[in-house]
């Protein structure tokens, strides 16, 4: 047992570090007054040409092939970056780490073929477009499969899909150029063995952004959310990902690593709310005192302390258990911090609001994405009470019953 | 004691529910879509005059002189309208019964002379402009007076202001005509006597709205927050209100009312809230079940009814105690409920999100609204801290110490 | 709306209060003394007469009958009575007002009949014996009643109690002369209909009190908690109360009682909870400071004064509803209550014991009695889970469904 | 970074294991049955013996000496071991590795000099005697240790020491021989060089046990608390440890292992509070369905292992970080174990009590003991409130203020 970073780890840990504090952060003010403009941030282009001239290029996928672009790294490498990154939406692009592409790509590296890697993996591991997952859908509960209700039928050598999904992340982003689909192609099936995925261009006819959502009032700028109609929208069966009704398990591949990373950023965002907080507590006083002198704020940072550290190690833990026994292995891990990560940041970012007054709910802070994040993540991906019963199943019954219990000694 | 609400409070409150069920309320999906569109909504002007034409005016001002339009009601009348209105942004504002013009209404009743009123309470009474109180400043915590920076000088038989102040409620709105602005006058005086209530006219020269402002993400419609700029702006010296110095008393005048009528409103929202889950739970299913079937639900829904209902009956004595014993002897009172409301209105909505799945979220259900109203309220009007110390200070101390206390009963 | 309590209950209040504190306070420090030398608290006798004597007897009894010893009080008038006399275990004890024998009173007003009240009754009244109520049994959740398994077999003019009852408050007190016993008497009945009461002698032969039992550590010296054993014990069918099959809705009349009455004073401990903190804090240092200026416990003071506060009117008003309408009106918001006031009290119970440092857990302070009586109270009379699902199922579903919902505006 | 146990780890493990299930924990009826008989365990003598012949002794002291008897454990190592044999208070006996004795042998191994060890600790580490430690006194907040008022009064070649103790774990057990007491030796000095650690043999003249103590509760029948006065005891100037002046760094010592090793053993308690909730809502049915099947009762149990395996992390870490780098480099993050152990096991213990009904409070399982060891440790061997304030004070300051902050973007 060590719980020390490898080396390499904290190697490329430094050099994203650096790379963030001299060519990310001293632009964030450019790239928010660009979006407040409602115009796209132009030095992006070169930045990430730099950061992938560093080799810190697609660093959050393990199982890069030697001829796809990119430093391979660990899910346990991986995770110090994903801190640092998790600071701020738009630092993961500098990467070509963001979500929902990199869940994409994972997914693609499990389920396409060659011809279907040449054509929508590659783009996406050189940077070049982005792309969606769809999967929710208005009128039901879509945590269970079951509930999914777009068709997706079998029409000579196409299918046709229709359908409606909404919260599709990065679905109203311009350069989302397609949608990995997921919908029922065999009613009858078992419920794992019902959904197809196929990859849907969001140009083809029939699509339509019918438009961009927001949750809890955050616009996510790096990829916003749509809500999407696919009336009768044809795709040619070469489109199809794996084979008919392997759609569900398909979907589980990209489910771990979006969770896992998701966690990961809600670390760095924890961190960067301590740090607001303890910088706003020591230069504000109130009723003649530091605002930093009042236990209450001191427990808040405290507490936050306490949380970030325990819910960083079962993160850590989950993300080696992931390279060490895999995914089937590490479901119940990915359950457990995908219920505490976001529990963890949205209390925290709730205090650092407080503890700022009204600027704490601007747009001037990062507090409002921080929350959000946290807010939105105890619904995305499986909702807490979807993961609370999985964890609740993996749970062992002791051998004895309460009356054999040599734990219960009763009266006589 | 009695928990009847008075026949004529159940008169008004049947009168008030008719016409938000009959006018106001099938009409929201025609208002969300104007403001959508960024659209005024033109029918409000016949809304609100068949509310006046009903009597049902000014509802929310105990203190209404006979010659001023409206049905006076007293704050414990007002309370069950309040909760009915409470339900959508803009239902006040077809019974004049808006926030923040109301409080400025009765600091203007209680500070303001003839000719004051006859230029800047009159019209709002009318209904036919709209106003804001300028206290909060950006670079101070504000919930502590003398933290305000901006200045009011006397020059010949001007003042001068500058400062800036910013989390404006109406300030961005285009009818605010005017500003009650909170300054300091004489720095030197004591904590309560240094500040100065002067009314600014928006349209004054220096005067600029550099900013509108959101908190948690929403976009308040009915009195958009600003941020203003007060650069050397003069008044005439007719435009204070109340003597040099009364700015702080005069600001209290305005801070009880404030504070109920959100907590009233808060009471609204929540009983919403409920509606809403009982809705979204009873027509879900989730693996195999109805949602409304899962034990986690009723829970909340009924942990709900137990915080609204004991939360209602405490906002209810404090406006029997305003109405009976005025707002000194009410003073703990309004902090009790200022903590209380807020914190059991923002877990309700978070549940409610938690319930509804990604749509909890988005903008078409009001559930980001209520929480944001909840979590703005925990800060403005004072944060939660400054009323914990305020209530904790009412708190008697027993006449024993623990050394002599009957109930500690030590060893020998 | 009237928030002042009635004249006669102030009244009355005023009276119990200056007995409180002249003949029962002063002597705690005996009494507990007497308590842990395992001795009889010989003065209590006299107490009780003075107690008597002075019309403050039976206070808890609203439907006590003319020839009834006693003041009879409604229940709002007895509130604030329970919450003075509920700071002190023994208190209830002077004034005849003890649990659990008033809400047995107040099952034997409901079902006995006229020599079964003069035989059971009236020695209750007057104080001359004690009583306990046998329901909870050890092997089964005994919350949910169709769980019961002690049977009562009718034979010939007799009926047969077999069966194992644990929990029974005042089981194990040496007073304790009769148990009012709910059993199965015809398992296929109705789940409602299969219960008989019947009055079980405690010197019956075959009824057996195995031991005496603790919760949490407390040992309840007022009534203190039995496990009784019943193997064939006779008693003449003149025992059973009511008809066969009503045993189930009998139990129902003590339970409303039984649970205001503990609610009650569970407030008159929160407020001594207060009482507490306040003087401890007041009079330690830690770190330079007085503990009082630690806002954490400031924070904690006036978070119990606002939960005190609004649970003390959810009683009152409950208290009112019962007194005005009846049990089953009452019966939601008797759950409410249920559910609020141990929560209260135990959350305050532990601050307090945290902020008294060791001595807070140690039995001269009467804080661990007070969480003790919040955490059973959160199972007995029915769990928590029982009255959440309870009050959920009184909340009405709205008219419109979420796709009708004149608050749901969705995309198109 | 390795997730593993290292082998040595899992080896001590399996061995401490299979001695517990094979030879303590089905004799734990026995021991409870002599206990409520108020009599010794006679077989305990056999079952030490045997643990030592195993080579199980002794195993919580990392700097066993090498002519010290027992197995030397790093403090990682030790872990796992200590969640077994924590979930029974009498387990630790079986091993030599019970407090308040373990602390006390280490404050000894860091402290005494060679004829000290002879005398005092030799017989500890034999297990044939037992201690306790000195510190807590009833009138003043012990957690800052300025506030002791014990005095140590050099007399010729004796110290006269004079003052009251209470809550001293261990120091009513008729085995208990020494107490390391501390006091203040020079009240001028500075607060850290005040007090002196001095060795009193119990049976020392003047020494007396005024009375044995309780916590919620519960009596500690390993180490039964007690309260004990010292009036003017001579004790030898050899009985001094280390210099004057140096009893609270000396103190220290003890500190860090005594907090590791409580927080362990809350682990094994947890984790037998989730066995408990797992046995019985599994064989209970309530309202026709499994308890089992209660979300709310899978969401504690889900909960409760998210709490146990990331506050377990947490402490293997800083059990790892202590053998690796010493006392002071691992005081952060005691601190962070101290107050996130009790608090996890608190509310876990809790929630098994709620789960098991009336029986969950009861003598007849464990549960209230797990949650006074968790209500207890939130005070013991300093408040939760010090160790917060010591978490807080090692959070660095960011580099920037708000108004330089790179994350901070406002209007203009």
């Amino acid at each position: 047992m060590d719980f020390e970073l490898p080396e390499r780890a904290r190697a490329v840990e430094a050099r994203v570090r650096a790379f963030y504090e001299t060519k990310i952060l001293p632009r964030h003010d450019e790239w928010v007054r660009a979006q407040r403009r409602g115009e796209a941030f132009a030095p992006l282009t070169t930045i990430r040409a730099e950061a992938r001239a560093q080799g810190l290029w697609n660093l959050a996928l393990p199982d890069l092939a030697p001829d796809e672009p990119g430093t391979r790294l660990s899910n346990l490498e991986y995770a110090p970056v994903a801190e640092i990154i998790g600071r701020l939406g738009w630092a993961p692009l500098a990467f070509n780490c963001q979500p929902p592409d990199v869940p994409n790509m994972i997914m693609l590296q499990h389920m396409a073929n060659a011809e279907q890697k040449e054509r929508w993996l590659k783009p996406l591991l050189e940077g070049r477009t982005r792309s969606c997952f769809g999967m929710t859908e208005p009128a039901v509960a879509s945590s269970d499969a079951t509930n999914i209700a777009t068709r997706i039928e079998r029409q000579g050598d196409d299918y046709v899909v229709t359908g409606r999904k909404w919260f599709i992340t990065g679905a109203a982003h311009p350069d989302c150029s397609f949608c990995i689909l997921l919908g029922v192609s065999d009613a009858s099936a078992d419920r794992t063995r019902r959904h197809t995925a196929v990859i849907v261009p969001m140009n083809a006819p029939g699509v339509r952004v019918v438009r961009s959502q927001r949750y809890f009032g955050l616009e996510d700028q790096i990829a916003p959310i749509g809500e999407i109609v696919f009336e009768r929208v044809r795709v040619p069966i070469e489109n199809r990902l794996g084979a008919e009704g392997e759609g569900f398990r398909g979907g589980q591949t990209r489910l771990g690593p979006a969770r896992l990373h998701h966690c990961m950023r809600a670390i760095g965002m924890a961190e960067l709310m301590v740090e607001l907080m303890m910088a706003r507590a020591a230069e504000r006083k109130a009723f003649g005192r530091s605002v930093v002198e009042y236990d209450t704020v001191q427990r808040w940072i405290a507490e936050a302390r306490i949380e970030i550290e325990r819910t960083r190690l079962l993160i850590l833990r989950t993300a080696w258990l992931l390279d060490r026994s895999g995914h089937e292995a590490a479901w119940r891990d990915v359950s457990l911090i995908k219920v505490a990560a976001p529990a963890m940041l949205q209390t925290i970012a709730d205090r650092a609001a407080q503890i700022f007054g009204a600027m704490g709910g601007s747009d001037d802070v990062p507090i409002h994405r921080a929350f959000v994040h946290a807010r939105m993540l105890r619904i995305g991906d499986g909702p807490d009470e979807v993961h609370v019963r999985q964890i609740f199943r993996q749970e062992p019954r002791p051998a004895w019953s309460i009356a054999t219990s040599p734990y219960v000694i009763g009266a006589e």
